[in-house]
């Protein structure tokens, strides 16, 4: 799941016309929090290019729903677009890590919360063009409140919306985070009736 | 726009407890496609830290409806998720370049279309934990088909399809990839009344 599977040169692919082979590549970024990466690849009709990108592990979030229908978020600096934003609870999948595993812990580590019941919503890439990164989105219910247990250096907040401020805000332009809008869009159509989440208890979810 | 502002450590912050402030750094990759850096920052609390990221000068995506109705989109291979992707016509901005004047011309390379109205859809964070990118999202209607002019090593197919497909797609997960999902959805807000966009001619919306 980290390191998309890569067909070789021979190997047929359901666009041939589109597919690009990889040939070579080198690390340019590794050991801190990135790592970049600068392949060498030949593209549809041959000839050699080369692709640049972050390899991600992955990433999970979490659309966390309290038993009076107000949503869990959290505020934090994002420093690359120097602005405070308002998000899902959500946070980097460890190498290996299970998906699940890593929307239970991130949810409980930012905001303290462990919910009894989980439904997984979907996957989405949120930045295709430069990097390997999916974005597991999962719902979460049943919820109990505890203590954060924020990473040294992590500052974040824990705030509580209603759906209704939340789908406001968005209508204003003031929750550009993507995964965010999208969590919330899902949320609007399950409640709606027309997107399906199929919820398991924390253990039984855990298995699957 | 493409630098963000980023108030000096004597200067007021709405949220102080999360603000980050930077106090040097360190270009880790350019000259490539990406630029990575690595800035030394404070933490709220006064203890150092590094923030990596992609320094990025945003990009456009554009929801094109067609007289009859039907959407264009795109097909590319997508490197580094190793998947054919169906997405709006989009693309990264020239450093300076006006973002319509963006919009327009990655429309007509990538599809061909031009448009004689355009409207502001809004601003996106797709990867704000490390990267600088805003996609603003832009809608174009009144469209006239030309010829693609893809650039060499550009490799992207034109699919003309109807809301009800594209929203078929969104449900069975079939459409990952975040502007897309956005754009639909604001569309569809649009459409339903409840999201408003603001039309311009071509040339009145080029000096807004």
């Amino acid at each position: 799941m980290a390191d998309p599977e890569r067909p070789g040169p021979g190997a047929a692919h359901p666009d041939p016309h589109l597919f690009e082979h990889r040939v070579g590549g080198t690390t340019l970024v590794s050991g801190g929090f990135l790592e970049v990466r600068r392949d060498d690849v030949l593209l549809p009709d041959g000839s050699p290019a080369t692709r640049e990108y972050i390899q991600h592990s992955g990433a999970v979030a979490v659309v966390p729903i309290l038993d009076d229908g107000r949503l869990v978020l959290v505020r934090q600096y994002r420093y690359p677009v120097a602005k405070v934003l308002l998000e899902w609870p959500a946070g980097k999948r460890d190498p290996g890590e299970p998906v699940l595993a890593c929307a239970m812990r991130e949810l409980q580590e930012e905001t303290g919360y462990t919910a009894h019941e989980w439904a997984y919503g979907g996957e989405i890439h949120n930045a295709a063009a430069y990097s390997s990164e999916s974005i597991w989105i999962w719902f979460a219910r049943g919820l109990v409140a505890g203590a954060p247990r924020l990473d040294h250096g992590e500052f974040v907040e824990t705030v509580l919306l209603g759906e209704a401020e939340l789908d406001a805000l968005a209508s204003r332009d003031e929750l550009p985070d993507v995964k965010t809008l999208i969590g919330l869009h899902w949320l609007q159509r399950w409640r709606a009736g027309t997107r399906r989440l199929v919820w398991h208890d924390a253990v039984t979810a855990a298995t699957l």
